[in-house]
């Protein structure tokens, strides 16, 4: 098993969760009291300790998503990096980026996601081919989340065309893309991201893909259906997958007790998720 | 026309020039003597301004790609600013992110790279579908290029597969795009993006999109045919082109002289445009 995979393995299991939250922090619904007299990037850099302390033994991994820090301005990376900091060193780190572009770029920002900023795995986009996502890939020990199946509502615009491939019956593009991923796994570090929206789907790729980890966004204020998606996400021994909330779990409250909320909150979903694994039958 | 379309007909029917200058910075290949007595970050912006004020008069837009920049850490955003604010007014500016995220996510991207870093025009990558485009598209005095058929040796794994779609003729994923594209172009403010490297898929997506700028990169460093990329890549008139070249402009020489040479090289592609959309009898 790649190393990536028993890191991931072995935070699920201490914590007995599969839950992921996702650092998106917006500016425009901290909780008041934290920007008064505070600079925007140092009131997110307080907020997300805050988070991150409050939640760290209920979650497997933690999710920064690019976007809230890039917003952020010049001192987008700063607040990255302080972020990155006040996670503990066993909870996987996955830098959601989405990134997809050619082998020189590429491997610019494998090195500023892996290296710089030294997170466990990333998301990356299939659409480049193979030899886009392969300098991501070449860090062993690290995973790369490829999206296959996204949580929106205009997915379906590209990732369900049908495409036909030589002796075989047409089949949506998100499927083909599944098949080409396990294909392109010959270091054991791939995953997938499918969206929770979408439980049809992602049981379809959990059986193309059998032993593959995937990350699934789209619970919480996505409204997915979070027992269909667990059953239909988690392998064969009930693990595997990483369920993402953040929005639910970031913004439970906007008052002074906003990380007590976030703990709550993060606490209903990982016995939620839990108590959907159990009666799958396939964990206990 | 789009107040973007408008601006970049402008910039390089004033300079007379269809060449962007791709501004990726790599650490490795700068001159030593910018590197003596300064940290990275310093080095990188110094190096970018003197290319930006060696090359401005001889191109119609500059584009940054981010990864180089991501990969400086903690101080990338800083450069990127300091950057963006060396390019004069009447030149566009492309931020090549090749994002593509999700509503809420892809917000946060527009609002970082159109209102925090204030480009002229992004890259964006297709595979979310149409919600996921529509908040860059939002911004309607600004340009979006999609991704449509990359230049690196694996584009085909994905944009080559073949599409059914109802009543029509099986066709490559990439040419599905390209339709796909003019149809979410209600705004006039969508580009594709095309790869030198594949000319005559260039020419069947300018037959697919007439009226749309092509974003094309892979010339220089990644050898593409300059010749037949111009004469497939623009419109009817001979415009609405963008060929890009980076390191073969920005490493023309690692001496003192580096940016005379940049300065060259830059001369050189734009005067080897010209002179091929002259012979294609289109221009003059």
């Amino acid at each position: 098993m790649s190393p990536f995979l028993e890191k991931l393995r072995h935070a699920s299991r201490v914590r007995r969760s599969l839950l992921c939250v996702g650092l998106d922090p917006d500016p425009a619904l901290l909780p008041p009291s934290l920007l008064h007299g505070r600079a925007v990037p140092d009131a997110v850099v307080a907020f997300n300790r805050a988070i991150i302390e409050a939640t760290a033994d209920l979650v497997c991994a933690f999710k920064p998503n690019l976007a809230f820090y890039e917003a952020l301005g010049r001192r987008a990376f700063e607040v990255l990096a302080e972020t990155l900091a006040a996670i503990p060193r066993d909870v996987v780190t996955i830098a959601d980026a989405k990134r997809g572009d050619i082998g020189n770029t590429a491997r610019m920002y494998a090195r500023a996601l892996f290296e710089t900023f030294g997170c466990d795995a990333v998301t990356a986009n299939p659409y480049l081919g193979r030899d886009a996502l392969e300098p991501f890939l070449a860090y062993e020990d690290r995973g790369v989340f490829i999206l296959c199946r996204t949580s929106n509502p205009g997915a379906a615009d590209v990732q369900d065309l049908h495409v036909v491939s030589a002796g075989e019956a047409p089949r949506p593009l998100y499927e083909h893309v599944a098949v080409l991923v396990n294909r392109w796994n010959v270091r054991g570090n791939c995953g997938l991201v499918v969206g929770a929206t979408y439980p049809r789907e992602l049981r379809r790729v959990r059986e193309i893909c059998p032993g593959m980890p995937i990350l699934i966004p789209g619970i919480g204020a996505q409204a997915g259906d979070l027992e269909a998606a667990v059953q239909a996400g988690v392998d064969a021994s009930g693990e595997l997958a990483v369920i993402n909330a953040s929005r639910s779990v970031l913004y439970a409250s906007r008052g002074e007790d906003f990380a007590a909320a976030a703990r709550s909150a993060a606490q209903a979903l990982r016995d939620a998720i839990n108590a959907a694994r159990r009666g799958a039958g396939t964990w206990q």
